[in-house]
């Protein structure tokens, strides 16, 4: 028996859009059959950030996602964000691979509002705003790209760099630069950014617009005028997640809105559970925070596919 | 930057019990002065076994290990328990390492058993009583014999064939098979067999007697006669993980034993917030479950050595 060590560039090789979409989306499903096991996150917290450990077991395999948060590293060149995978065996528990998990992370989360896209959005949407033009729209980008057919993607960003270097990075899209208004009247829109306060104004919301809010991952952070949920059908990954860190937390904290509120769960919805859009006018928002399903389903599948292709490095770890 | 992979060989080479008692013995004074952070366990449990999260920080360094426990695996020709650490920097939470780490909880177990002893047994104890010789007798008698002038090893296990690979893997140690009874009658004994209900009876253990009580490490597990408990000073490494999966859970859940009763935690010892053994004819008993502060400070220790030797291969991870 050997370990796998799959380091950032092989998981680049090994990881595609369309596979991760179908790995995800099939993750949600069995987590709404009974059939995922996902303990919730244990945090260690230190002076200059947190560590962050994310148990979870798919039918098959198990695995850790250890992720860092250290927001001062960028004046250290270093990323803020770092996650190492320990991928194992479920049925031995041997671990069969450590691999590199941040770009995973970027990945499942595009992936995972791709989905919630392809069940709350409107079927005929064809405009995306991309709010915030950083790492996560590149891959928020090509999820929504491999389920919809986009004729406009309007991109807003303070810094009209990353705006430019979004558009660069995809010449075959129909990427333009964008008002944060005009981004925000899109049939789907993304929020992507690490505010604190609401960003998305109420009245640039048009009906039928679905929303997927994925840059508050922590308490206090949010992008959403609060009229934007108290409007829309509000969809969640983990509720807890969401009430304590997601888009919902700062108004539930405030009292303004009430878990109660929130329709249900995207794996509920993809497990036929519940219903998504009910018609063309509803406004639904999914409030991501991310759970470790979507990370260890990512991680066998680029497991399965290193082995299949043979020649990555292995050690006798254990 | 570069993350190191240090296997099981690397690790074997790296690790002396020398380092691994002062890495220890530090660790805990720091938990105690509350410079250390401990999340509790987290566990996901699957079908065959379960696997737990423990992160841990010290100064300098953070770091999580991921260890499962399928106890079906022998028939398999597999280990029951495997260990991962993934060890980080606390400031910009890099990942500096990904390392083996079933032979760290060897030898940390083994360190902190006699660091216990160092501060309960008495001082002139010379004689060490082993109960169950399997690879943690190993870690126990080698931790043991770097504090206390062994004269006489008394060693019992069920197979014959386990006290021969002992005594054999040791020649320059004083070890003799003995009866269970004998090795129970040692100034130091250690209980170190998988056993769901008591095999050491109370006559058996002397006044001044320091019992390691290790095997025990889930719920259902005890070695010890209640009455060993009653009659004893009883320490633990960590109250909640001792109540609810150490030596003393079966007794509290059966009404027989009180958490209340436990006199305190080694760190406190350790510390010097309470005193240790208080005289010559009194029984203590230290109640083993192992905590991550442990495996952290070992991964440093093996860290740092591994860099300051160079030549072990390293990847870009992250």
């Amino acid at each position: 028996m050997s370990t796998l060590i799959l380091d950032k560039n092989a998981v680049r090789r090994l990881l595609g859009m369309p596979e991760v979409l179908s790995a995800v989306e099939e993750a949600f499903r069995l987590h709404a059959e009974g059939k995922a096991a996902m303990p919730p996150k244990a945090y260690l917290t230190v002076e200059r950030g947190d560590f962050r450990a994310m148990p979870a077991a798919l039918p098959g395999c198990a695995g850790i996602k250890w992720v860092s948060v250290h927001p001062g590293n960028l004046s250290r060149n270093l990323p803020s964000v770092m996650a190492v995978i320990i991928y194992n065996d479920r049925e031995t528990g041997y671990p069969l691979a450590v691999m590199e998990a941040t770009i995973i992370t970027a990945y499942r989360t595009g992936a995972s509002a791709a989905i919630a896209a392809k069940y709350l959005a409107r079927k005929n949407s064809r405009t995306l705003g991309l709010i915030g033009a950083g790492y996560q729209a590149h891959t928020q980008l090509m999820a929504h790209a491999g389920i919809f057919d986009l004729e406009k993607v309007n991109v807003f960003d303070i810094s009209a760099e990353a705006v430019s270097n979004l558009i660069k990075a995809f010449p075959d899209l129909p990427l333009r630069r964008s008002s944060i208004e005009e981004a925000a009247a899109s049939d789907i829109v993304c929020t992507l950014t690490p505010s604190r306060r609401p960003i998305v104004k109420r009245e640039w919301i048009l009906p039928g617009t679905h929303v997927n809010a994925v840059g508050a991952d922590a308490a206090g952070k949010e992008e959403l005028d609060p009229a934007v949920l108290k409007a829309a059908t509000v969809v969640v990954d983990d509720l807890k997640q969401a009430a304590s860190g997601g888009e919902i937390n700062v108004p539930v904290a405030q009292g303004i809105y009430s878990p109660d509120e929130v329709y249900g769960t995207l794996p509920e919805i993809v497990a036929g559970k519940r219903r998504g859009r009910a018609d063309e006018r509803q406004i639904t928002v999914f409030d991501s925070t991310g759970i470790a399903i979507e990370d260890i389903a990512v991680a066998k599948l680029i497991y399965e596919r290193a082995r299949a292709q043979g020649g990555y490095p292995q050690v006798e770890l254990v």
